[in-house]
């Protein structure tokens, strides 16, 4: 895998229900994507069609409900590399709340995940979302938060989409071994690169996709993260609820992959 | 085993005593109950009665007393999957309560009992039932929650009883591998029949059966329920603690198996 | 083992300091009970005159200093099944405080032991005990708790000896497989045939004995908790501590086996 | 070993350096000390040392940093059994601070070890201390600490040096099963007496030796807690930085081992 | 390894990202440097180019972020002792924050490590930092921090910064079987001798450097404390931060080995 592009879910979802992963599973093999990503669950239950789609599949190792909303969140490990491997998975995920009052639980089961992982020649992704009070609240004497801070007086952004944060993020998965990180985008292709630069060599993509009218805005924000050095995007929703997936999917595909 | 008709003690109870463990034990074998719930106590005193019935043998894996009543309640893991093949059971339970502070304990447990209940050639059944402050007091920043709020708004329902918290109960369910998943009735075929369409394709049982005046009520809920694709439902006192409860019993067979 | 006379110590106690063992296991020995409770120390130290008594010893795995007194008490398990083994124990004790906010720990414990016990033929036994601020704040939305507190209304018994949460101990202790279970006494012989017949078949005695003012009185007691279907009683110093403890062990002996 | 006297570092303290240890470990060696306990540090640096001077090692198990004074204190288990006999220990030693809201979990932890080192022919000390705001801020319903509240209204005592105290702190440690328990004077030779009662078959040994003006009244008492039963006492400080440790230690061992 | 100059990342920083780390072990490589202190994920990117250069890898067993930043730290061990070796390291490192309520934890981990990093013929270096509460807001009835108190009165340091607190620190890690603590300089040579004698013979290292005005400054507290028995310093950003790092480099060197 050089380049990944793929749907994650992070927290478990209702609306990604069975029926629908049948026309996920075929927009992504039809789309080239290049990961799906799922819980043991559905990995499990659709192994057949998933290994008939050829399309490669991550499972992501910890989630959580949507119901109990602290703020430290914390998401437990749910399955180990060991399930990864019997599932047939090519790479692990797993979600890091930096920040977080939890995140010495989540530091600890990531790094380790990360080595056993490489231990056995599989990938481990992560998901970098700094989170909790010290942040929101800023209830932290962080340096990296006074800085991120900074940057949201002159650009109004989220404190965790600053440039500052995401890079820090970003940074934490190097520090750890990850093989890519999952991260929110920072809002200029300037600020983006200097995240994948903090993570080199780890590679990074960006999660989700901004929130654009158009296709157009879309598609030209993936392109400037691109240009800024990531290595792909993770898409749900914003490219299977479409019309017509597939052919934003091409586009995608063309923007990455430059062919 | 496809549909299943079980009696399931969630919490502790006295009033389900050993004196009475034959007499339901003989209903279940009559009636063709085609699963039994136990915890490993009686399972294992009344091991040679259970294996000449014929009814199969689950046992639920957590459980509480009813005496300590916390708001968040946490039931943990108190039997093995190895115990479960050691006391004959072809399938083995567990309690999910997804909303209390403590719900990554149990997402944990359970996720580690499917996977191993998986690997030995077992099902492994979840008791999904939504609970805590984030749930009854609100406390929660939940978008599943604010759609039950709305529900609740409408019906009147109890909020653990909306079709949107159920629907995401069974959902967690199949995230995490569960093969069968018993949850409250959402009060209408077509909000079951999400429910249902939720979790597919782990299949979906309803639990206790809704309070009713007359039997002919309970019976035309039970073929709502299994209209809406429900592979069954799991009863209790509201069965064995009738007059007749045999002739209930062959009528629910009936509506379930439509012989 | 089929009816037990034991002496048993909850928590730690100065009195029943080594001096005073070789007494006790006179009594013992003489008296013909069926089972001497220690903690591991003392069944260590005096092993070799416990194994030459031929009194059966039962060796308690959890234990608790009687200085910290939280008002949800927890007893931690400090021997294994195997160092019961080890010690030529013939059967394993445990208390459960459930009720109390640790009661889940208790549960886990218990259970576990007993699982390891029976697979090693041994037997478990359960002090069974509810307490904490659930029961005596009445701070609990619990059913059982509401039905004990219409009991303590007519009979003015302590919480913890009433009919409904007495039974409910001694059926938690058949649920998680015990083989016989230790409570307290109920008041009266009818309600102590509830507690049996709740427990039932896991064998049910009676601890301590009430405090009465006579020898006659206590032994009227003890004839009716036989009566109501006990297997034995629990007695510590309120025998041997009595000017001749041998007289009162040979009538406790008659009333319990009947010759 | 019959008898001990041992130097004994309770928690870390930087005034036994390690260039003091030589002139310690002389003492020892010449005064005929029957064990000097360390941690796991200056055991293992100064191996080659203690073998050659032929004092017996003891290897405490458990510690702490006194800079955080909780008070509830926990130390917890920072070497193995394993450890202690890898590093040429003929014992190894533990404090359990039963009182504190910890004491569950050195409870558990001293009765593990216990169990190990005797499985492995090792002897268990314990540094019976008990301590926390149940003890110090009378937040214990415990009836010992009743008595013990009693016992210092006659007599002024520090309340963890009251009789009632210390020998239930020493039951504590014959419960478990340690060989020899250290704990503090009493004050005087028949409370202290009662004290080894309670411990009987376990060892006492004195801790510390009381702070008296002159040598003479400190070895008085060492012969009265010598006469009340004690195996031995355990000093520190208060030998080696003496003028003439030697002279001290002479005099002690006389008074201890009679000889 | 005999004196140590190291480049050590405490908590994550950004600013050392991959990039630099080439620039980094470049420096280390010409300058000399015995020791290269990383985290697992640029170890492992980067062990083609540290094998190369012949640098000593230091793998740094925990970590945390400094987002999250409360008065009580607790940094979680992220890797093993197998991990370093795999990763080709010749020692490991770990950060206790001794005074912190979390002491416990961190104490438990690093004589963990301790004892399996020297079973396996690895050196172990302790971060020895007191902090928390207990220390900055004088919440302790500790004597070392009365000490340091009286010390800061008078020279107006930093309260971690003063002789009795780290020597208090590196005493830690000689108790536990460090072979090398890094600890701050305590601003006087003869403070810090009172350090090195405290901490002997475990080795002791300058964290950091003073931050001084000039070269000459920095030069000449170095000389001081390699005067005062330390046997390196460990330096980061003060080093390959400046325009010409290799000069300054090869006159630490002087001053530390002397040639």
């Amino acid at each position: 895998m050089t380049r990944v592009s793929s749907m994650a879910p992070g927290t478990f979802w209702c609306i990604q229900n069975a029926a629908i992963l049948k026309h996920i599973l075929d927009i992504a093999q039809k789309g080239k994507f290049t990961g799906l990503v799922l819980h043991a669950g559905l990995a499990e239950k659709y192994a057949g069609e998933i290994a008939d789609s050829g399309v490669p599949l991550i499972l992501k190792l910890n989630g959580k409900s949507e119901l109990f909303t602290e703020e430290d969140p914390f998401s437990p490990q749910l399955y180990s590399v060991e399930d990864a491997i019997t599932l047939g998975a090519i790479a692990v995920g797993y979600t890091v709340y930096s920040g977080s009052q939890y995140e010495n639980e989540m530091l600890r089961e990531f790094s380790k995940i990360v080595r056993e992982a490489h231990s056995k020649g599989m990938m481990a992704i992560g998901w970098m979302y700094p989170r909790g009070k010290a942040i929101f609240d800023r209830k932290s004497s962080s340096k990296t938060l006074k800085m991120a801070l900074d940057e949201q007086e002159q650009t109004n952004q989220a404190i965790d989409e600053t440039p500052s944060i995401v890079a820090y993020a970003a940074r934490i998965g190097l520090e750890l071994g990850a093989d890519m990180v999952k991260v929110k985008y920072t809002g200029s292709p300037d600020s983006f690169r200097w995240v994948v630069k903090s993570a080199h060599p780890t590679r990074v993509v960006m999660s989700g996709g901004p929130k654009t009218d158009t296709d157009e805005e879309f598609l030209s924000r993936v392109k400037d993260v691109i240009d800024a050095g990531a290595a792909g995007i993770a898409v749900g929703r914003n490219v299977w609820q479409r019309s017509d997936p597939l052919s934003i999917s091409e586009k995608l595909h063309q923007l990455i992959y430059g062919d």
